[in-house]
């Protein structure tokens, strides 16, 4: 382990501009889990790093967003120490419930697959034990940093440069490496020239609304209702707070949906006859509309720049494996960033896109397959494909082997 | 059994028209599989029915179409003694190919599924059998029956009306029910008034060109490939014949395929580099473009009248369900007629449509999933489209659960 060192060194490049300067091995874009994780494994194994955040540390840590986490990556956590208040604070799943015709459908997924579960445990949640973890073990970690710049990405000696919102001063990091790990949006992917990467993308045709509520959940396990006027997801994140998704079409605004049109159709589409369930309601506190789209980057690399996480790929919400993915790229970059700058081995950095890649894109087969079973199809597309999502459902609902490959896919394959 | 009764009575039923009136229990409209199922297994019941085909019994026995049946589809006909020269001439299969990158990858799905296997045997073939166990049972199948007619379908007392091409007299039918089994563009399902079924219809926007050469298959187990170029599928016949599909434009034609075409492009797509495979070449007897493309009909009856096989639905050839799904419908068609007529039970009438489309959309939706999987993505889809589907193979090969559902859904599920 080597010294921690959080204290930027003044060091102007040029008299006529203020610009702190500093060196370090990887410079980590980003401070959401991907970035996180990346820089608590790198830390870990002694290999420096300064990890650049654009928005503030109570923002992060407070900005809710997914929650159900695979077994594979709490394990993952795990290993490296990182996983103790999740451990102890998270729900864990096994089961989840489908709906439709008025019916409630129970899968338990975990035994169909070794007893695997999920762990239910708020992003932001996560997001807080990791900034702690490696702020404790002396990391530098930089909120509030504005204007970045990445430089160089295609030589031997990257550089990065940003703002201090909190200065106004620009600072500029020297590097090794750069972890690009500041999602969709972010100035990572951006900075790759046009043509040195492929972006594929795709659109699903279909809208969600996203809705966070103070209401305690309203069921044990989380629901996905296929209903004729669209989807209803009741997902779970704390005794407190739950989040709901209603399909909408793509172009719908948060205008449109009242409170009380938000609880009217949660309680449409939910509605059972077989029991005497009744839906939890209370304020809501968030509502955002969500256009269901797909996006791949190949390959997750240009020069010294590595994506990983949302930077690299987006995918719709339907089976949970944005955050998860996320964690799968951040532990295989800084293995491979560990197995560089340690052991000199390059292998592990060269094939880092298309191993993550392999996973990304069976996921977003998985996803896009899940979407489709409990979508109404979009505008145009007919009754025909209403059709196919139910039998696709009842065949989940009837099969052995098909509910065992849904657990495999849906709990995260090895 | 009944006294077999196969000349048609002459029965003017208007003087001023020359008109031959017979009475039956079921007109059975089309001496396809379906049909001749139908008909066979009333017939074995001692029901009483009568045969209507447009064709020549030399065209249908000769016509080349479907050739794998599932070993469920054998077993029924096993069971009404009328598989005896299919289970002595006819292939079986318990494997097949698919072919990407450059590669081969044997699927064993029999394994998967306890055991069963595909038979291999043409459709013509199976005619002939079905066509000669009538005849040789007395059964009246009428060949050269044109411009049929149906009427008073939701009476008590449907009658159908034809025209004999080889005399060019009108004959009238009077029956208690018709089976409807004159295909997609049959008059069975045209006779319907609007309104009372629903037509559910996808176009899947992919082109085949079918093409069936005198050339000995160039494989033991059948070929789906998938190339960037689009699929190609090498089927099995007969030890002479193989039947070819590319996929194509779907608005192209036949005259853009000369026979040299044909053939560079199949090379092209059966490539590999992990062996020294050739492809056997021979004179092509047929090429013939298709749109695939699937419909469905819901109900699959109208008053007394019961539609089977491809006059309720038709399904891309992609998973050979077409005719096993016909083979179903007549099974069920021909139980719910017995039951009814013999025993007076109308329950199985009265379930007939619903049991029938739970298999039909199970279907559906195995032959969507593997259209998408073995194609180059329609025009405008892209490159995302294509990714998933060389994720959902890869996943396929590797994963026991998904080839155990591919081999139950391929097979044929009970």
């Amino acid at each position: 382990m080597q010294t921690p060192d959080h204290s930027p060194e003044p060091t102007p490049a040029d008299p006529g501009i203020p610009e702190r300067v500093k060196t370090t091995k990887v410079a980590v874009i980003g401070a959401g889990p991907a970035g996180l994780t990346v820089a608590n494994l790198l830390r870990k194994a002694g290999v420096e790093c300064i990890v650049l955040e654009r928005h503030t540390r109570e923002y992060i840590q407070t900005r809710p967003r997914a929650g159900m986490i695979e077994h594979r990556v709490v394990e993952m956590l795990r290993k490296y120490g990182l996983a103790d208040r999740l451990l102890r604070m998270g729900d864990t799943h096994g089961a989840c419930e489908f709906r439709f015709g008025g019916r409630r459908h129970l899968i338990n997924y975990a035994e169909l697959y070794g007893g695997r579960q999920h762990y239910i445990y708020p992003q932001q949640e996560l997001v807080t034990d990791l900034v702690d973890a490696f702020l404790a073990a002396g990391g530098d970690l930089r909120f509030h940093a504005s204007e970045v710049e990445l430089h160089d990405l295609d030589g031997s000696r990257p550089t990065v440069t940003y703002t201090d919102e909190t200065t106004g001063e620009r600072h500029r990091i020297e590097c090794e490496f750069v972890a690009g790990c500041d999602g969709f949006h972010g100035v990572s992917r951006q900075s790759i020239p046009a043509g040195e990467i492929t972006e594929h993308s795709y659109q699903h045709g279909i809208g969600w609304l996203a809705v966070l509520a103070e209401a305690p959940p309203s069921t044990r396990y989380l629901i996905y209702a296929s209903h004729p006027d669209g989807f209803a997801g009741h997902m779970l994140r704390t005794p407190t707070v739950s989040r709901f998704y209603l399909q909408c079409p793509v172009e719908d605004s948060v205008g449109n949906w009242p409170d009380e049109r938000v609880w009217a159709e949660l309680r449409k589409r939910f509605a059972v006859t077989d029991s005497d369930w009744q839906l939890s309601e209370g304020p809501i506190i968030e509502k955002r509309v969500l256009d269901m789209r797909s996006h791949v980057t190949e390959p997750m690399r240009y020069g010294r720049l590595y994506l990983a996480g949302d930077a690299a790929h987006i995918i719709t919400p339907v089976g949970a494996k944005g955050m998860n993915l996320a964690m799968h790229d951040a532990e295989r970059l800084a293995e491979a960033l560990v197995a560089h700058l340690g052991e000199g081995r390059s292998d592990l950095l060269d094939t880092y896109s298309q191993t993550c890649l392999r996973r990304v894109w069976r996921c977003q087969e998985f996803s896009r397959w899940m979407t489709e079973m409990v979508h109404a199809p979009a505008e145009g597309s007919g009754s025909f494909r209403a059709r196919l999502a139910q039998a696709r459902l009842e065949h989940l609902l009837t099969s052995p082997s098909y509910a065992t490959s849904f657990a495999e896919n849906y709990l995260g394959l090895d």
